[in-house]
Formats: structure tokens, sequence, C-alpha cells
């Protein structure tokens, strides 16, 4: 079984190579939870289990022209571990539609088992 | 009072001053919690209340030459938010005296009535 360290490492070793769905696939509990710091009015932030999870990451990689990322840490406290995430990106959906932008976040996930079993998102709603 | 994105830009900023014993008395709950991710072999990572919290840190800047630092974020969630702390420094005393090295750590901070009452360390304990 995998500790916190190494499914971090894992983890970022995998986003750094843009294989943020594989990282998903073999790191991920099927009961993983995912929370955003936030949302649009009437959205849940919130979102349970591996099929709503995926189904999230896919659609916002399917909408979003990367021009670039970069994954930094992990750093370890227990059973979980942060990670920085960065992305320049463009949408290709929604208000922001051919809008470039920079986004920065910081990422607490929680291990148990040797698997993710949540993901909570930091950033700026502006 | 203060919310937690603008308790999370004034420690920043104060931080990004140098002024961290400034941070904590005028931001840290009399309650506050310290959690590192690790210690010594038999001495808690937990340290209650505002006294024993000034005392390690001002334990640690008497104890370290600092020869630059760097903060980033806050990347904010609800009640809590993340900052990324770098640190180059060389240690005055222990078994480390005299040998310069760098620290990369990020810490979560939880935030209660405009006050932060939990710090939480998260770093490679190597």
């Amino acid at each position: 079984m995998s500790t916190t360290m190494e499914v971090g490492k894992k983890l970022v070793a995998l986003c750094q190579q843009n294989k943020h769905m594989e990282a998903v696939d073999s790191l991920y509990s099927p009961n993983i939870v995912s929370i955003e710091a936030g949302g649009p009015p009437g959205q849940s932030p919130r979102v349970d289990g591996i099929a709503a999870v995926k189904g999230k990451a896919d659609w916002w990689f399917k909408n979003h022209e990367i021009h670039g990322s970069k994954t930094e840490g992990p750093w370890p406290h227990g059973d979980r571990f942060i990670v920085r995430h960065s992305f320049d990106v463009t949408p290709k959906a929604g208000p922001m539609t051919g809008k470039r932008f920079q986004m920065e976040e910081a990422a607490l996930y929680t291990v148990k088992d040797g698997k993710i079993v949540l993901e909570e998102f930091f950033y700026n709603m502006g």
C-alpha cells in the first residue's frame, strides 16, 4: 500500500506529464469526494464518486485549450498532502470563451488505504 | 470582522515584510493550535495557545539566520486558506548548526470569527 508521500509523488509526476486522467484512474478511490472553492450559483461545489469526478475532469480538459501548466509539491502532513497547480488556458465554452487567463490554485488531498479519498481545491473566486 | 481572504492577504503581506511576529500578534486567536508535519522523537508536533505558539516562532527566528524568504498565496476555500512558504536559512543551534539549507512548505490555516485558530504545516520529513 502506498504511503501518503508516495501517492503525492505519483500524482505530481503524472500531472507534470499532463496525464491527469491517468492520475485519477490509478490513484483515486471509487468513493472520491471532490470539493471546489466555489461554483456557479445553484451548482454544488461538491461532487461524489469516481464517475462524477472523472466526468468533471474530462469536461474541464475538453473545454480548455491548455497553453502551459505547472504542478509543484507534494507537501505532506499525516494522511494529507498539498500540491500547487498553475494553468495557462483559454476556455472553449462558456462566458470566458476565447479569453486566455492564468489559474493559480492549491489542492489539499486526503489519502486512505493508499488511495485519494478527498480532493479540495483552494483558489480566489475574484 | 475580517473574511478568510482578508486574513490570508494580511498574513501574506506581513510575512513578505518579514513581520512574522506581528502577524501572530494581530491575526492569531488566543486559542491558536499549531501542528507541525513532524518533530523530534518524543516531542509533540502540536502546540496549544498563543503563548506557546509565540514561543515556538520566537525560538525559530532567533535560532536561524535567514538569507531569504518567499511567501505566496493565499488560496482560500471556505473558512480555510493555504499559503506557500520558502526559506533559505542557516541554523544557529542544534545538529544542523552552520549548514545552510532551503525549506519548502505549505501551510493550511483555519479562520474563525476573523482570527486564525489553527495552523498546520505540510512538508517532507526527508
